[in-house]
């Protein structure tokens, strides 16, 4: 068994693991873990992004998701700009401990900068890419500054 | 906007996007991309795994899922050995393609190698990782050839 990995597996319900809770976590070689939000009330997927082990701290710490942008290359507070913030209720992680999966509260309903409530809103018909879901708020107002 | 990026979010609900439905999604520098697996019925994360273009075509063909097994470098029909398909009823992708979420049906009720329902069994409470979640199948008896 590698260092860090998840010794979960073995364990039944109930069970702790030791030790610290952030390196028992695989992060990939460029010290990144996928992290999927999932809304509390719907149980829909909202995103798939990234965090970096400061960005799981934080968000731990502050009860509110902090990803890593590859993009910006920084810690991006979710709803820095739009103040559509998600507060986190729970996190969990899978039995090889590189995935985290956060339960959230969307604030203003919307998670995706195109202005829909959900990243994932298309969906494969007939071999195409179909739009389904609507765009609630204009991408333009989303991230114009108050 | 780089060639294969999802056009999507510019798009209307009901919108179409045209082209080869594979090519507008962006797999990684090793030809894959994450896919994540919803349990229709109850809509929990099962899991969280890999595909290339091939275990998406297959799983898109057949309406069971395929995944790539990055460790034993193959295509893995879920539930070859264990007799746990997943039965794909819809297939996702989000605003910048380069994730799949698909909705599964999970025969046996156990996507887990652990034998457990869902891989998402461990909770972050007070700085540790908790086991949350039984085991419902001996992992001994899942792979075990009938």
């Amino acid at each position: 068994m590698k260092a860090g990995e998840m010794k979960a597996g073995e364990m039944k319900a109930g069970a702790v693991q030791a030790g610290n809770w952030l390196e028992q976590l695989r992060f990939d070689d460029q010290g990144l873990i996928t992290a999927i939000a999932q809304e509390a009330a719907t149980q829909r997927i909202l995103m798939v992004a990234w965090m970096d082990r400061q960005a799981l701290q934080e968000t731990a710490r502050t009860g509110q998701a902090v990803y890593w942008s590859r993009s910006r290359r920084r810690l991006w507070h979710k709803g820095e700009e739009s103040g559509n913030v998600q507060k986190v209720t729970e996190i969990r992680t899978d039995c090889d401990g590189d995935v985290v999966l956060l339960t959230v509260e969307q604030a203003g309903g919307v998670a995706c900068h195109t202005g829909r409530h959900s990243c994932f809103f298309n969906v494969l018909q007939d071999e195409r890419w179909v739009v389904v879901d609507p765009v609630l708020t204009d991408p333009a107002t989303l991230y114009r500054k108050p």
